[in-house]
């Protein structure tokens, strides 16, 4: 199958390795805003510009959306879901139902499928809290993420006067997930979830008390959570927090009707949470060719995806191999 | 949806709770070889011999199969599948090609739907192996069991003259498993990755000795393994040994293509293996129901039903709360 990939950062990047790693997959061209002068990795495959993305269709089966939820995506989803079938990260938890509608629209009239929030959480993660919910219906399921980088709060302190590069990590607190575990079924509030950890490099004369009180003080990203803020160099900060880990924990804990506890948990530990992200939507690229092959049309999610879609592998070899 | 359940052991007994606490469904009766006068827990449900199923042909949505994979299943399943839909657990691992491609033919034939091989393992732990060789395809997947009681086990060392009751826990290696979350890729052996516990109460005057080399050196079961064999006072069996918990771990542990490490861990914690098996068994159960009425036929396994048709909730109730 020809893969298309739309945007070219972190996720993109690791997209174009995710799918050069796959033997089903051929990568046929990278889309970006630029015109067509990107330098990509992929010796085989096209670095075109968006404007020209019409001119691919029938040539490429699936395309990887990799840019952003909040302005690329919205922007771009109505001009390629008529066209084309599509994987996309949207990870807007809270508009995930009007993304799906208007996806789905778009998709029915060109008769292509689209697979929407799909990456880890929107994701496998949520895969998880459903699976949980619906074989212990008397359970209670918690998320946890972390130790991990979060792009919305380091972009949120990096907004302040006098940062000059800045990282923050959201870290699960121990304590509350072994409550869980146990099955005590705890009310846990968001500072009792988890803490959060900023590093950050000052301009030089920044005044540093006064970042850090912005920081603690910001409403929605800190004032809920108790927040550490470490002031680093410019040269520890990129020796040592340019990665970007993530992951984290879904646990449902409850009892069957018989009494008896039950506990399941899920966790992710991720070196690299882009590289991941992109290794699922690859996998959910496999997932919506088949299902556009069946005669499929419209938005799906992970939980209207029957997990055979995305193996490699024949019924009958999972059936034999792993089930 | 009427559901009927099949045997009426401990497995029969959970799905009989387990069904009870559903709004969606109700116990319509439950089949076994007796003549009908086994008493049953739900006064509203009938007790029935197993040679009156076909009466209930048209009245009962799907049967749910809880006996044993043995002999119990393939006896039964042929005489029922014709005729009803169904969810079974059967859990011999080497065989579930044939029993997939018995089971579909006479599915088909009858326009039924039957899940096979549900519960944990088979079951929520095959399907963990699938999206974690699909979303990590450079990477190894381990399966641990326990810390649990393995009937099998517990059933070879009961035939051992002079033991009066036993009990088999398989515990996982907890180092091994560690190696694992680090990302070793160890190879295993059975040794190393479980150790077997077994509580044996002998009869008065038998020869213990010979009774503990009879189970360490027992082939297929014990030799490959490092056994404990603890004998005890029938009272401490009858107050510590007679619940049924169990679990395991399954953890895809790789690399994505950029070569940063990714380690993906999935645990079950049950206080009761026959409870929590019931209640995936029920979950499914929906799901077949569903797929009947879309007008699906044939045998299908976890791998090829997708996670929204085991819940309560509708696509967009799960899209707003969970996705």
């Amino acid at each position: 199958m020809k893969i298309g990939i739309i945007g070219y950062g972190n996720l993109g990047k690791q997209a174009e390795k995710s799918v050069n790693a796959q033997p089903d997959m051929e990568l046929a061209a990278v889309f970006s805003r630029r015109h067509g002068d990107l330098k990509i990795e992929t010796k085989t495959a096209r670095s075109e510009s968006l404007d020209n993305i019409l001119a691919y269709k029938g040539k490429i089966d699936v395309m990887l959306f990799c840019g952003g939820s909040a302005t690329d995506l919205p922007q771009q989803m109505p001009m390629v879901a008529p066209h084309f079938c599509f994987v996309d990260c949207f990870d807007n938890h809270g508009r995930i139902p009007e993304h799906f509608a208007a996806a789905d629209k778009l998709l029915r009239a060109g008769g292509n499928v689209g697979a929407i929030s799909v990456g880890w959480d929107p994701g496998l993660f949520s895969v998880q809290r459903l699976y949980g919910q619906s074989v212990l219906p008397q359970s209670k399921t918690y998320t946890f993420w972390g130790k991990g980088v979060s792009q919305g709060h380091s972009d949120a302190v990096r907004r302040i006067e006098g940062v000059k590069y800045a990282v923050q990590y959201t870290v699960p607190v121990e304590n509350a997930i072994e409550r869980v575990r146990k099955g005590e079924n705890p009310e846990l509030t968001a500072r009792e979830k988890h803490t959060r950890h900023c590093f950050v490099v000052a301009d030089k004369n920044a005044d540093t008390e006064k970042i850090r009180r912005e920081i603690v003080e910001m409403p929605d990203y800190f004032k809920d959570y108790d927040t550490a803020v470490n002031f680093i160099t410019e040269e520890e900060f990129l020796k040592s927090h340019t990665a970007m880990p993530h992951g984290g924990f879904v646990l449902s804990a409850g009892t069957t009707p018989d009494g008896s506890k039950q506990i399941i948990e899920y966790s992710l530990k991720l070196d690299s949470n882009p590289a991941f992200t992109a290794s699922v939507q690859t996998a959910y690229a496999r997932a919506v060719y088949r299902l556009k092959k069946e005669g499929a049309t419209g938005a799906k999610t992970v939980f209207d995806i029957a997990p055979s879609y995305l193996s490699l592998k024949s019924s009958l070899e999972l059936y034999k191999e792993i089930l």
